[in-house]
């Protein structure tokens, strides 16, 4: 639950001189992960991170040959940390509806502890590469795709427990659940106002209730114990 | 309805020669605007502008004297464009639910029809912009409020004429409706797949069946009526 920007502490004594190119290349690349939700992949060029985060070109291009393996190493990061602080906990909850708002909390607390400087990663750059096929493409879309995935499992292991009539529409439900979380994003990364934050939860809340029956009980009490959290 | 891109025609014999200055500025601007979508404000640098538009980059400053000021001039003409294909025509219909049909409809259609070649001009530079303050970032949201107001007065003037229930909270229906709208142009612009679109309008027939009685049938007949003249 830590920070990932909050650094791994000193590296031990007598640790192989590599270890300091492994940290160094780490730091550049949260540096480079967090420049691309504001600024944009766009702006990652070698130049322009080596003079954010202080460094020479020729230090950047020690760990990076090209701008494109700075993206997809840097996106590579972002994953791990999406991974790390969303979906990995989200997959400890309890199979079916618990777990689709253990998916949506995560997705929320992710955007209010601000991970990243400018909201989701993956919502900001998969805007921007939208229209340039590539690899770096693929691999966020192979993110979103995991993210989906989650929510679909989740909703269909609330049909079969009898959570959700047997007729749902399962990809429907996925749509409409993760379109809260995205115009979340959207509106969060401007307003900083935790009350987006709080419309997901209702929009979600809705959204189970209208689709079937024994959502509301789980729907109500696990915003409102989070609820707490809040200044 | 003619797409924005299809030009005005030639100009009017005997035109004053300033007139060949404003249909160039407008063709610049109109590339602006499509380029912005695809590789964002940041790509609108006056020299990748001139490279792209295949003019000098004298040429392009003979227009405009900063890049803020062809952002603010591109951001400007986008909002015409939105306004004439989207807002305008979406005020003409009925008031109530049906108003908030068209103004969905008319963003759905927006999208479809590749006005931009990036989906939703100003979803797509709000991202980018939101983590930097200034004119043009004001410009952007205030184009994102007048569109958010317009379908709040839509369902306001649904709840007073009975049509949704006086109590409802006409701000969370507003942000469950344009959640499936942002979350259509999210889908749309990476996998050009109409069912998105689709998906968006049962969410919202969904959102609107959820808040009220008499919605169903408004909600139902509308996206029927445009599902014929999907291919």
């Amino acid at each position: 639950m830590n920070p990932p920007n909050s650094g791994n502490g000193s590296p031990p004594p007598g640790r192989k001189p590599r270890a300091d190119g492994v940290e160094s290349r780490r730091a550049i690349l949260l540096a480079a992960a967090n420049l691309a939700t504001t600024r944009g992949l766009e702006a990652l060029s070698i130049g322009e991170l080596a003079e954010h985060i202080g460094m020479s070109k020729s230090g950047l291009y020690a760990h990076f040959k090209s701008k494109e393996e700075l993206e997809l190493a840097t996106i590579d990061t972002a994953a791990e940390i999406f991974v790390a602080d969303v979906l990995g906990p989200a997959a400890q909850s309890p199979a079916g509806l618990a777990r689709v708002w253990a998916l949506a909390e995560a997705f929320l607390g992710h955007l209010e502890r601000r991970v990243f400087p400018g909201g989701c990663f993956f919502a900001g750059v998969s805007a921007q590469l939208a229209a340039q096929p590539g690899r770096a493409r693929d691999r966020v879309m192979e993110m979103q795709r995991r993210w989906l995935g989650l929510f679909a499992e989740a909703l269909g292991q609330a049909v079969a427990a009898g959570e959700l009539p047997r007729a749902t529409d399962v990809d429907q439900l996925v749509y409409e659940v993760t379109a809260m979380l995205v115009r979340a994003n959207f509106t969060w990364i401007v307003t900083w106002d935790r009350a987006a934050l709080e419309q997901a939860r209702v929009g979600i809340r809705h959204v189970l209730e209208r689709a079937g029956g024994t959502v509301r009980a789980a729907g109500r009490r696990t915003p409102r114990t989070r609820r707490r959290s809040r200044s």
